[in-house]
């Protein structure tokens, strides 16, 4: 099943399941509850599938790029948190802000949270996600380390539309047999098996439960691998996971 | 003015002005549209007063605190996000989670944002300030540093109830001529001036605009300064600003 979020012409924002080319809504997501007609896609702005309550990212989640970088196995799954206002969804321009220096994208596969959930067993975790859905956790890498005494997560990747999610939640995915894409302008730039990662889903949601009670709509992103690259204003970048799909937006 | 929020008996939760013991409901935080019939407070359940969409916190904006630490002046405000889920209200119980170390209360100064605010110059900033209160910053010092690669200010400071934020929302305060203090058991053991501050409300929420856009309701903790020390399960902890009053919690 996939679930999608779309405005329509009146500006009504509807929460649904996709099915045939339609939006059919739901209550909220997540809810088996119909919430009116089955809409038109093509007649929708498509947002981002989900505003997430609490947007978390990881950072170290990937062999690849571990190794490379030279770091341990965390003991503990590693994050940070992106502001809602970060969020973007499919079409969407994002600005580069002037002066931050080089924005990288970072393709990733995103958890999206179902139940409430605090201090879950693995198994619990399991049953607490929904979906999964494409992100592109975008960094401003130069802000990132332009303070010795503070490393500046949030701002680095907190910026208006670093944060794109999208185009949909799938809730049927089996996690271990995709590859995270990114293209820029057509061409292939990152390709990374999500079977590398360091930390499953489950485990990651477990974990985190451990630290702060998850509720429906929370958004995970589970860290990048190697191949983040730097883009420019007026590409195109896409972040592609066969099962979810692609989910683009044009910088500006 | 002073903002506060309320759970009445029945569950409905209210925003509103508090005047003469009354909570009267508005349509919105910072709305001067009524919302229906004043409310007794001793009859409602206080709450933080805002659920704040995004809880932003400060490092090392005391120059007491900078001093004792030997740290520089930072040339751009130094932040950190708290999750949704870490906001605790008056009279909550603040659970020590198990195994996670010392825990440290800090009091602060918080800032109540009442506009959308983007790129915003100082006097602009200004304006987009609603008004202020108290904030304890609670924190696992051990859990900050346990990983050698990467400080984990996120979760040291996001567990559930680790963000208190209350009593109310002053909109008249005159915050350079504040104190904050902390008391523990009823004995304080912070207590340090506002005017000490490196960057000032203005300044901060400025700053931050140019990262990221800010909307009504989003709370910044402004930092604090020296006098954090650790708390045990059982005692009370209340954070005091003349003009705001004392958002107290225990230690669970």
């Amino acid at each position: 099943m996939q679930w999608a979020r779309g405005k329509s012409a009146d500006g009504t924002v509807i929460t649904g399941v996709v099915e045939d080319g339609m939006l059919h809504p739901r209550a909220a997501l997540g809810s088996a509850d119909a919430a009116g007609e089955a809409v038109a896609l093509e007649t929708l702005e498509m947002l981002a599938p989900v505003q997430p309550g609490k947007f978390i990212g990881l950072w170290n989640n990937f062999h690849a790029a571990r190794e490379k970088q030279g770091l341990e196995v965390p003991e503990h799954v590693l994050f940070f948190l992106k502001p809602a206002s970060s969020v973007a969804g499919p079409s969407a321009t994002v600005k580069i802000p002037e002066g931050v220096g080089r924005v990288v994208y970072e393709g990733e596969l995103g958890i999206v949270i179902g139940k409430n959930c605090a201090n879950a067993t693995v198994d619990e975790a399991e049953d607490a996600i929904l979906g999964y859905t494409c992100i592109n956790d975008f960094t401003a890498i130069q802000v990132l380390t332009a303070d010795d005494s503070f490393p500046q997560w949030t701002r680095a990747k907190g910026y208006d539309g670093f944060g794109v999610i999208g185009p949909v939640i799938e809730t049927d995915l089996d996690w271990s047999s995709v590859s995270i894409r990114v293209e820029v302008n057509g061409r292939e730039r990152q390709n990374y098996p999500a079977s590398d990662m360091i930390k499953p889903p489950a485990q990651i949601v477990s974990e985190l439960s451990q630290d702060m009670t998850l509720h429906p709509g929370d958004v995970i992103a589970c860290g990048t691998s190697v191949g983040a690259l730097p883009v420019k204003a007026g590409q195109e970048v896409e972040v592609l996971i066969d099962g979810i799909g692609g989910v683009k937006v044009t910088m500006g």
